[in-house]
């Protein structure tokens, strides 16, 4: 299935007092890099495909994160981000962030695909991936 | 004019390396208080005042802050908050964030009352500030 | 085992585009709920308890979220903790939070107590959770 | 001066409800954009540098920001950094933010180069910004 891989550096601002990335800043850094993989799937930005497929947004429902080795304000590290698993509206993605060989955290999410309630236009609804994004991330691009 | 006071501790989170506060979360506790001064003032949360007045919020046009000591994971610190000038379509708000008798942080702010765009949803334009809010923080309630 | 409870307004800077929290904010929420735990069980704050246990802090190891329903600015929360295990330098934390009647988030983490390695300060080593510690977090205050 | 000029792109998470930039997070894109100037005028990374020149960072003491038109996620951004003073143990920063064309945000600091004070390692004192640093800001390298 579709992986994409970004590097970042990790900065001042992302790291507590101990010296190491405060780990709810992982989160933030694995966000973005599902909407990466998702703008290299679809070869579009957020703000566009949101439009594109009419629909809110891909909420999470699920997270689960292991922190294996710390890193630190300077760090260049490498998420790689993979979709593991596609369901009619939800999906599953891993990352794995590495420092060099070494494998720092390794995290996993199910996300749902939502659109607006119709019945409460401020409420969110899940709703079928369309079937263009999911042969996207299935790589038969 | 209006007053509003909040009192909250500092946090790992909110700290560097340094072990002092990260100064971009001096204006995330800002926001709040300014958030906190309307409550106040309107009788109502944000979400609430927001369709009450039917607007799109205050948006920041310039701020600005001067550290003067540093706060550390721990302190219980207060934002004292107050509106300082009234306009048509914007308001200035200034901060004094001290810990004990001594200042820590001043910080100076002016927004703008803003709506949607009706040409352009996605945009936003300035509009009068309601009588009813300018009567309320004014101190007239 | 001990627990505790804290109440907290869900404001603007924690919301995304689509209104809700943006998740990586609930692992700070939660962060600083696993403090107030330890800063209530210990009887001070948590730059006094690093002192007086003289460790590094207990950095994250492990830790999963479920989203059950979301929250929006100007939404009341409250976030229980309670340590669910107790190991010989390891212990884990579950958190509910919850708005109304309504859970809202689940979340599980599990945490290494840590100090400074002698051999290289920049680096930070396991070492066991003092009796004391266990007994206050055992409850037997 | 010394220069340096860094690309972005706005994140979801960077954004609030009212699907623009909050503007916390500008402060902290213009502190990595600051130790970008730093890490290409050293050439170093901060981590690095702190240990070369013996010092405990360079906090900031009044910053100002111009909010001229917003950014949305998935908006490319380019950051201008420059030096536009410096003094015995303070200099003064400028960021020019702008997406395209357009100028979105005007930012100014002023920061203190700080050590640990020998008397007290928990508090930090200015102290005189090295030669060599200054060469070096000064585009003398």
């Amino acid at each position: 299935m579709f992986m994409n891989s970004r590097a970042l550096r990790i900065e001042w601002g992302d790291c507590d007092p101990a010296g190491i990335v405060f780990y709810p800043r992982y989160f933030a850094m694995f966000d973005t890099s599902t909407t990466a993989l998702f703008e290299r799937a679809l070869g579009a930005t957020k703000v566009q495909f949101l439009k594109t497929y009419d629909f809110a947004g891909y909420p999470m429902v699920d997270t689960r994160a292991r922190f294996v080795s710390p890193t630190r304000f300077g760090d260049d590290v490498v998420i790689e981000t993979k979709v593991t698993e596609l369901k009619r509206s939800s999906f599953s993605v891993q990352h794995l962030l590495t420092k060099g060989d070494t494998l720092a955290v390794e995290a996993f999410e199910t996300r749902v695909w939502v659109g607006r309630d119709p019945c409460d236009p401020g409420k969110m609804k899940s709703q079928p991936i369309p079937q263009d994004v999911i042969a996207r991330l299935n790589g038969a691009e």
